[in-house]
Parts: C-alpha cells; sequence; structure tokens
C-alpha cells in the first residue's frame, strides 16, 4: 500500500460531519474518541481501517498507532478474525441464548491466563471492572475496594474520573493508594479495617495525562498479593487495557503474583464488543451468586472473534514482537527528539508507549509534535499511551519515523 | 418452512455442553438466559435463527416469542438490517474513532423520537439506563431517583434486582413508588424533598416474574411528568424492553406525556449490541459536562444495522401489525385455557404479552405449559413476558397455536 505523504489538512467532509454532529449529539461528540482537544489535523470521523492503517472521512490515510484506544491487537479486519466472525453471522449472534461459541471461548480462557478457572462475559470494560468488584464484595461480604489515586477502572459510578452526575454515597467505600507505593497500600488497607472487599491494580500505572507510565515492582505486586490474603480480600487485576498485549496470559505472570479476578475487554475480540472476568475457583460461588446480565452478553459473533483472535495471539510469542516494533518506534522517536533538541520521556512498556515532553507547559511540544505528526499521516496521542499491534510491520514503524522527524522539525519550530 | 411437530426432548449436544459450561462458568450459566429453572424442554444452546425461528445445538427448530428478550424485532437475521452492517462490516467496526454512521443515527433517533433532541450511544440497556440517571444528577445537582418498587431498570449497583455484592450506599438514594399509585409517588417524591435528581419509569409495569402487567393509566403518566416539573427533577423513561415495539417512537406520545430522557437498547439494532440514550435540549450540557464512554460505544456496525432496523420500522405501522399477531396469539392461548379448564390472565399489551394462571403454588401450571410447549416447539417463558416481533406471520401464530393446544392438555393431565 502506498502512502500519500503530504500533509493532510483538508478536512471537508469531516467538518461537515462534526457540524451536524453539533445539532445531535451532547458537545458534538463525547468520551475519549472526541478529539475537540487535540489539533486540528486529527480527523473526528473515520471511513475504513485495514492492519494498522486507518483511512478518515476524506480519505486521508494514517500509520494507527491508537488502535482504537486498545481494541486492535491483530489488525483492523484481520481475515482470520473476520472470518470466524462471519462465520457465526451467517447462523446468528443474539439468539434465545448462549451458543456453543460461550462455552468454547471460556475454555479457551482458561487454558490461556494460569490464574483463571472460570470465565464471565459482558460487553464493555466497565462491565469486567464492575462485574469483579461486585464479585469481590459478594464473596467476602465486605464494601471498601483499594484503587490507584488517578488510575482508571471505568466510568461506572464508584470509578469515574469526573465525579459530576455520581453522588458522594457512590464513592463512599474507595480507598486510595500510589501505584507502587507499599506504605501508602498499607495505609489504605488500614483504612479500611474489617471491611476490606478487594484491591483493583493495572498491571503498570498507566493513568495519564501528563504523567509517566511506571511498571509494577515486583515488591510492590508482591505487597498487593500479601496485603489481599491477609486481610482475606480479592486482588482484581484490570487488564482491560492491557489484556494480551503484556503476556498472553495474566500480566503479572513474569513477577510470579496471580489475581484472583482479571478484568478483560478491549482487545480480546480484536474490535468486536466483549468484556471477560475470569477468576479462581474460590469466587465462583459467588460470581453465580450475584445477578449479572446483558442484553448482548451472550451473543456469539464477538465470542466467535475472540477465539479466533486469541489463536492467533497464542500461535507465536506476540508481546514480544509488538515490544519489538514498539522498541524500534521508540528508539527512533528518541533519537529525532534528541536531533531536534526536545528533551523526552518515554515510559512504559514498548508495546503501550508513552511519550511526555519535558517543560512542557500546556503541552504545548506535545501537540505541536502529534498535531504534525497527523497532518503527516501518523496518528499518535499527546497526552494519553498509545499502543502496538501485530498488524506493525517494521516497515510501518521505518514509515511513520520518515514522517515523524519532519513532525519534530515543525514542533521544533512553532515551539521556538 | 416445515417444522417437524414431534415432541422435541432429546438433546445430547446440549446435555454435552451444558456439562463442559460446568467446569468453567459460573454456575453453568448466569444471567437472564440461564434455563436451569426453566423445564428440561428448554435448550440452553441455539445455533441459529432465522425470522422468528430458532434452531438449538441439536437441530430442534422452534417458534420463537422471547426475541432473544426483547433483541429481535425484525426477525432474526433479517436480510435488510444484515446488508447494512455487512457494508459497514466491510470498512469497518471500532476504529480510531466514531464512523459517519453515528451522526447519521442521532438524526434519525432525533427524526423519529418526539421528545428527542440529542442521542448518546452505548452497548448495554444498563449502559442507557446508568447514563440517564447520571445525566438527571449533573444536570439537577441533586441525588435522588424514584423508582417502580419492583421495576427492573437494568443490573448496575443502584438498581440490580439482587443486593448481593452492591453495598447499601450504593442504594442510599434510590427511593420506592408503586407503579399507577400516584399517591406512593407523591409521598416518594416528598421523603427526596429538595434532593429529587429525577424518576425513572418504564412505559408500563413488566416487572414479573407472576406479576401481571399494567399499562400506565394516563393520570399516573401525567402526575409522573408533574411531580418531576414540580421539583425540577428529570422524567427517565426507560423503553430499554418496549422501544419501537409500543410506538416508533416515544411510549407514551398517546398519553399526551413526554419524558425528559429516554434508554434504548435491545431491539434498536435488532440483536446488534447497541443502546442509546435521547433527550432534549435543556439536558444536552450536562450530557456532555460528564465523563461517559466505552471502548466499542462508536463503533459503526450496530449503528447501520439501528438505521436500517428502525427504517424497517418506520416504514409501516409496526406496533399495529405486531399488536395485530400477538392479539390473535392472546385470543388463541384463551379459548386453548379455558377449553382445558385452566383460569388464566393475559395482562400488558398484545406486543409483549404476559400469561399467568390463576391459583399456580409453584408455577406449576405455569411451568407444565411453557414446558410442554417447548417440547413441540413453542418458546414461551412460564415467569417473563414473551416478545412478538415483525417476522412473525399469521401463520406462525396459527403454527404455534396448533401445538399450544396440545401443550395446554398436556398440562391438564400433568396438574390433574
Amino acid at each position: 500500500m502506498t502512502i500519500d505523504t503530504a500533509i493532510q489538512t483538508l478536512k471537508p467532509v469531516d467538518a461537515g460531519l462534526r457540524e451536524r454532529a453539533s445539532r445531535v449529539i451532547p458537545g458534538g461528540m463525547y468520551g475519549h474518541l472526541n478529539v475537540t482537544l487535540l489539533p486540528a489535523a486529527y480527523p473526528q470521523y473515520y471511513r475504513s481501517g485495514d492492519g494498522a492503517r486507518l483511512t478518515d472521512v476524506d480519505g486521508n490515510e494514517y500509520i494507527d498507532f491508537m488502535c482504537g484506544f486498545g481494541p486492535m491487537i491483530s489488525g483492523y479486519r484481520n481475515p482470520v478474525v473476520e472470518a470466524a466472525a462471519a462465520k457465526q453471522l451467517a447462523r446468528g449472534d443474539a439468539l434465545g441464548g448462549p451458543t456453543e461459541r460461550m462455552v468454547e471461548l471460556a475454555e479457551l480462557l482458561v487454558d490461556t491466563v494460569g490464574p483463571a478457572d472460570w470465565a464471565m462475559f459482558g460487553k464493555n470494560g466497565t462491565d469486567a471492572t464492575s462485574l469483579a468488584v461486585t464479585i469481590a464484595r459478594a464473596a467476602t461480604g465486605k464494601r471498601k475496594i483499594l484503587k490507584g489515586r488517578t488510575a482508571y477502572h471505568g466510568a461506572n459510578a464508584w470509578f469515574n474520573p469526573n465525579p459530576l452526575g455520581s453522588t458522594p454515597e457512590d464513592r463512599s467505600n474507595i480507598i486510595f493508594f500510589d501505584f507502587n507505593d507499599i506504605a501508602s497500600l498499607e495505609a489504605a488497607a488500614a483504612e479500611a479495617g474489617d471491611d476490606l472487599a478487594g484491591i483493583i491494580v493495572s498491571p503498570f500505572k498507566h493513568d495519564g495525562p501528563a504523567d509517566d507510565q511506571r511498571l509494577a515492582d515486583v515488591e510492590f505486586a508482591r505487597s498487593v498479593r500479601a496485603i489481599a490474603d491477609r486481610n482475606s480480600a480479592v486482588l482484581i487485576m484490570d487488564e482491560v487495557r492491557t489484556g494480551f498485549r503484556l503476556v498472553t496470559g495474566s500480566a503479572w505472570e513474569p513477577l510470579g503474583v496471580a489475581p484472583d479476578l482479571i478484568a478483560y475487554s478491549k482487545a480480546i475480540a480484536n474490535g468486536w464488543a466483549l468484556a471477560a472476568v475470569v477468576g479462581i475457583d474460590a469466587l465462583a460461588q459467588a460470581a453465580s451468586d450475584i445477578y449479572a446480565t446483558g442484553s448482548f452478553w451472550y451473543s456469539g459473533v464477538a465470542m466467535a472473534a475472540a477465539i479466533a483472535n486469541i489463536g492467533l495471539l497464542r500461535e507465536t510469542d506476540t508481546p514480544a514482537y509488538m515490544d519489538h516494533v514498539g522498541t524500534l518506534l521508540r528508539t527512533g522517536l528518541q533519537a529525532q527528539a534528541e536531533d531536534n533538541g526536545f528533551e523526552i520521556v518515554q515510559s512504559g512498556p514498548a508495546v503501550m508507549p508513552y511519550l511526555r515532553f519535558v517543560d512542557d507547559p500546556g503541552h504545548a511540544a506535545a501537540l505541536a509534535f502529534t498535531g504534525a505528526a497527523a497532518a503527516r499521516g501518523v496518528l499518535l496521542h499527546p497526552v494519553h499511551n498509545w499502543f502496538l499491534s501485530t498488524a506493525h510491520t517494521e516497515q510501518d514503524i521505518a514509515d511513520a519515523l520518515d514522517r515523524t522527524a519532519d513532525a519534530f522539525a515543525e514542533a521544533r519550530a512553532v515551539i521556538g
């Protein structure tokens, strides 16, 4: 595929859609895919995706490093995943009950994810984190949940980063700790006292914006486990964003720490709407005793897609491959930043890279750089981590770096 | 299509799947599609759907009156809906942002639903009711929500019919009223005092199990509106179950009462996972100020399906057609029940019929009748309302009634 390397600034179709949307969608757009605060070079509306490439509604093509904020892991319209989905779709999706795919997918997750003895399904990442918290409370008969102070675990009333529209009561059983800070975790557990139901934690700190990512210290991970055990509380791992990118299994396996529940969504079905909670046998009864359901939680097509997608991810060491191409990108960006006199910090795993400009009030350099990259057909994000996929080739990275070199130069010219 | 009218009791494939599921799914199955408490003739797992017919994993075919508990309204695998979905799917589903379909669907909902000035989207019915409550609280700065005592408005921590796994604090801002009981609504509003954020209500009472459905009295509907207005509170209509079956628009239009927010899901995309909240202009700012999002809330395929589906539903007076076939079914069942000496009560609108046996401890007659119907290839439900669709033909009703005649006779033999 050839890519037009011209600067992409003409977006009349996108502009027209934004104008129409302003009349029928609150704020014109909402949520994490709203580009209002991003540079003008970002499209709001997309026409299509193919592998690691996206095309906007005006026909501009991009090498994409956002992967739909995570769902795409095996390439847009991956033929193996789409063939499996199409096969199920020809029979039906939401039927009178689940299909055989639900049992197959539960078996596959149990086989793939070390700590998992069972699986339940939903549609949103928030479904998975909410289910996990509900199971933890049902199993323990306790109320308090410890979470990272600025960690994102979904948009429900307990965890929404914006409290507007929730009540103080909704959030009264949440106690904060700081990631990798064992003392703060101990203090939070002490505050919960004998009412500690669970600890929810991400495999690494990816809170953003403008907050460097941090990998988990092994001592911290072990303390999370020990504090949960000491308090007969449930350790919930939120892998909604990280799932199957860090490890084809449970992310803390390399640290020797196993959670009790893991929440997945985003990438498990390569873009088809699906979430899953997997858990240990000791929590199966509580998981079965709560009332958890949704109209589309049993639908077969997304499950068929997930089975094919996880099958692909198991075929080779896909986390190592994504780390490889992510490292190529990161290494290239580091050199380009230095060439243009920018001091940057790149943090977190290379499969989910985050780039921050040092001394960057108002994110001016980040906005200038990512805006210039978008105008040259490379989708990055100024204040959110990016994502690699198995569809990113070494050539994609090289093509992207050709353009980001110019983007850094333009950012330097803008920033002065 | 011919149907084997033999009694369907052999389900070895289904039994094998249940056995496998018992090892990897909590309780073997969970939620509203768990058939553990239904007669043995109900399959747990389905292979395919076509129009108003379902086929289970053992190849048994059924005339279906559950419609996946609502999502199917235009027939399983409706060719017009599926063609629209396929066209979008060939381009992509979860991309880097929304597609043009999101704007088109918001415009279509605003054009179709009288009170709607704008639309937002999610995946679950619970997403829609939760969003509506959050918007009501954000707009009013108040906390209390009034709801029907036994009404189902989703499985979140506020509303879940089973409190296990939620905290008292989660539910501390919910106050109950009784449907069609204006005095109880006034009392609930008085209890909320100056902290009343909203009233959430279904267009008619469909609480089940074993609870007759009740249409809304016009005085009650007007009181809901008046009490909301008097308290500067938001009137939320939960049309997740009823949407586009009662009225191609807002269900209380015939009563002259307009809600401020309407929650949709289930049938709007004919089985594709989608939810929507529509609202009035006065609430657009609050809807835009809250943080609401999900990884798959912008995906194009379900929206393409919804556009095609709502287009079909607008072509003719589909509520009248569904009422017609529902009335044929209801009339036939009434006569058959009487022929077999059963006193039954059929309540609610004919598009969402509910049948209760009078003097039926333990639902023995309901279970015997619906089990015998399932064994003869007719899917009803003993303790939940059923659903009609535009795919149900007069011939389907006649075929179903041929079988339910035998099912009533068998139920009489079982009950004695």
